[in-house]
């Protein structure tokens, strides 16, 4: 066959499997985002719409990859969790992060038009990603709380600095100076006594970023979910690609345990989350 | 700081550097593509609008990463070579790969109404990716006589197999079992004898993939290249994002050496084609 | 200086550490072993000089690395298990590996003497070594069940065998046929009806293997611990470089907690060997 | 059967394949030989006894290894060269990297009474050792005259600093002190001036280190070839397990063309070792 003589330069895919019983994370952030953000007028501190595309592709990935548990997302950054026991590819390393990484950039593209409307996308954007290993549940937990302290000390700052600039009139190096050095509480207190806010009011979805969660349900509890938790309809439109798995659920009659992505902005440094759901890391 | 006690989770990130001095070859497929030629209504054997639509994402790519020396395309597949003494993110593999395999999705996704104009794109395409690294200069012009030999075997079997179920009335069971056991030769004189088909005639997009060349060329060089060697213009509409290069190249006035992407649909197994571009392998 | 310009050899140099949080697991296997067993005379179907050499190696690698828990031995292998969070080398692979083969090796044919006495070895043996890592304690007591069940298989099968040949005139491919497809029972009946052997009463050594553990102990403990468990002094000529910490220990008088690497050939299936010891896996 | 249940651990054992078609280094060093060297009274600043021991144990290892070419030896360092094409365990890393090491190690220690006499090894000694890629023949040659280079640097180094305390009267502090900072040149005028020793006299083993190289020779060449360069015979005892093929060598009558490993102590940074024997890097 014509291909034959040339075949043997197949022997240099070497094989590149994950250690089986780990946790597998896979995180991807914005490539040149700084720029993209600029370039496409995202509003500061947050730009509600780019956060909600952000959940649209980690939905997209979460229902195209059943293994994956459980998402964090923030600004232009992504985490996924598998299961410990996921075959998925075998557990290729580069087919794993891959179809990861081109799916949810795939998803961001294709849904743009969904959350920014007539703002056209000027260029493709794109994202880089890698895969780290836990080996165990603790690990995994304070990888979460990692992402979401950092969520928390970016946004802080961030809206402080933009409070300093759009309300007090600060230039951006100004306000970087202003808060040189500052701790916590000293944001908190600029932000309160010159602009009048309270952190706290601070929409959860900034301060808290977004939390995918694969949740396992019985029938009666989903007719109660929206009741138990206060759960954020992230689709304007109502229902795409991404959402097929819910729309199905409607027609699905019998009283039986399923599993449903659920989008939350809650607390997932303490304990509560994770006693409520033991089965993410099984 | 908030997140410094989970910060610990950092060292599980493992370095992944490869290789030095080696080819790094980058080569993605397209995931679950029959599917989406299918539900695309893709042109059978061959789509003009989704090759070039290929093509255009590897020319995207091949403009941000300049150390992308060659590139090769057939249909859902591509493969970049990047020159060996590369030092892209300081050879970090997961990085390297998953920003090639995220730009090219999403420029995929990005330029998708260029090609297919109202066909809308129905869902979000994705690709997976591998990195290979050769050693040596034969082996990775035997990588690319390995895929334009593959390239050759899928077309030959596609245009006969489609002949025979478009021109000749078979069923795709039938035509199958028609071609089961038949070597090239037979497969030209089926669609020759019965469809007056002459292969050789067919274009030589689809007879030998695409090969996209960065090349070097002085002003002197780049006025004639169109009379030494036909080379396509791939983009209808004339210029985009990925084609700022050649754009800039035109305003140029002053003469010297400078690299340009080109596309052609060339032999690259015989010598000549490396034979004139020693610097592709250097 | 004069290597200057060479030196950037060194690049190729990858890192290569091991996850963090896992258990360490090094075995080693004797290379060629079944020669070495035939030139130098070695007792059918166990030869206890040569074990307990293995034990030697074992023992001194123990004292060695003072992360190594535990250690498992049978026939011409050995197993060790690092503590999940040992920094040994910085957790660079290479060197734990070798390192750990090289210094077992060393052992093995500097204390050959010891236990061969006036038979010399004749050419210098080698072992070959892996890494695997097990990220859950779960895992870990499967490793070594796994293996201290290949033990009872082999040794079950070479106590019959050689049974056969050297009681009942078989020759060994007479042997060989008489066993094969036979199951446990079998053997046992074999060993019992034809050579009066109850299996149940071989030396525990040849039936459970070697176990190395590093014991933590007060020196309360340690003065009763010859009543508490039957230890083996497999050094029969009273002290060497392998056995320094049990001879400072004799010295110490003050009561304090230490560690101490004992020699078993117990059962570790069981959960009984591991809820004595929770320190193994911690 | 009994192991079956735990058998799962062994998917825990990944493959370790080394990228084909490049050239394998193993390098091994002393571990923990400064302590080594005073406890066994080695000659300062060289102890040929010592270097001698180490050039037997690389040619044992390059006699198993026929795909070692070349080797060169420094101190308490080896390095040993693959051919790109070797096939040796399938490429396994860890399996070639002990097994060199290993047989390396029982070597050393076999054979210490062949060179120190009697005078004893007190404990086992161990090597550590690493695996380094090479891509191309010129860094290879890159490589090995980086390690020639450094024994030239040390050597000037220790042999001046050991003159000045063992002739010079001077403490090791006093002798460090005097050549801080000191370039080449003034370490040749020091040994020359204070104690009339002409750096270019000292031993070659000394001064260039250790090369063993496979010979690929015909008959005739083989019987002319202590005439054409001399060839140091490094076993004071008139052969040994690591000798064997030079033996059956003498015996050998038929013309035919055979390699051999030879010991130099010759230039290996310049073009000329290379150029004589094209065979080492192909």
């Amino acid at each position: 066959m014509a291909g034959t003589k040339f075949a043997y330069v197949k022997i240099f895919e070497l094989p590149d499997p994950l250690l089986p019983g780990t946790y597998i994370l896979v995180r991807l952030d914005g490539h040149g985002f700084h720029r993209l953000s600029q370039d496409h007028d995202f509003v500061k501190p947050n730009d509600e719409r780019a956060l909600q595309l952000m959940d649209h592709g980690a939905r997209d990935v979460m229902n195209e990859f059943k293994d994956i548990m459980l998402a964090f997302g923030e600004s232009d950054e992504y985490s996924f969790l598998f299961r410990k026991s996921t075959a998925l590819y075998n557990r290729r390393q580069a087919k794993i992060l891959t179809t990861v990484v081109s799916l949810f950039t795939s998803s961001y593209v294709f849904n743009w038009p969904r959350y920014f409307h007539s703002l056209s996308l000027k260029y493709p954007p794109s994202f880089d990603g890698r895969i780290v290993l836990y080996p165990s549940a603790k690990e995994v937990r304070d990888y979460f709380a990692w992402r979401q302290a950092d969520t928390h000390i970016n946004n802080l700052y961030n809206t402080t600095f933009w409070a300093l600039v759009q309300q007090g009139g600060q230039t951006t190096t100004e306000a970087h100076s202003t808060l040189r050095g500052t701790v916590s509480k000293q944001k908190h207190e600029v932000l309160f006594s010159r602009f009048g806010i309270n952190y706290n009011d601070i929409a959860e979805r900034y301060r808290k970023g977004s939390v995918l969660v694969r949740e396992k349900l019985t029938a009666a509890d989903a007719s109660g979910i929206t009741e138990r938790m206060p759960v954020e309809d992230d689709d304007p439109e109502g229902g795409a690609g991404g959402t097929k798995e819910v729309q199905s659920e409607k027609k699905n009659k019998k009283p039986k345990i399923h599993a449903q992505v659920q989008l939350y902005h809650c607390d997932i440094i303490e304990q509560a989350f994770w006693d409520a759901r033991p089965y993410l890391l099984e």
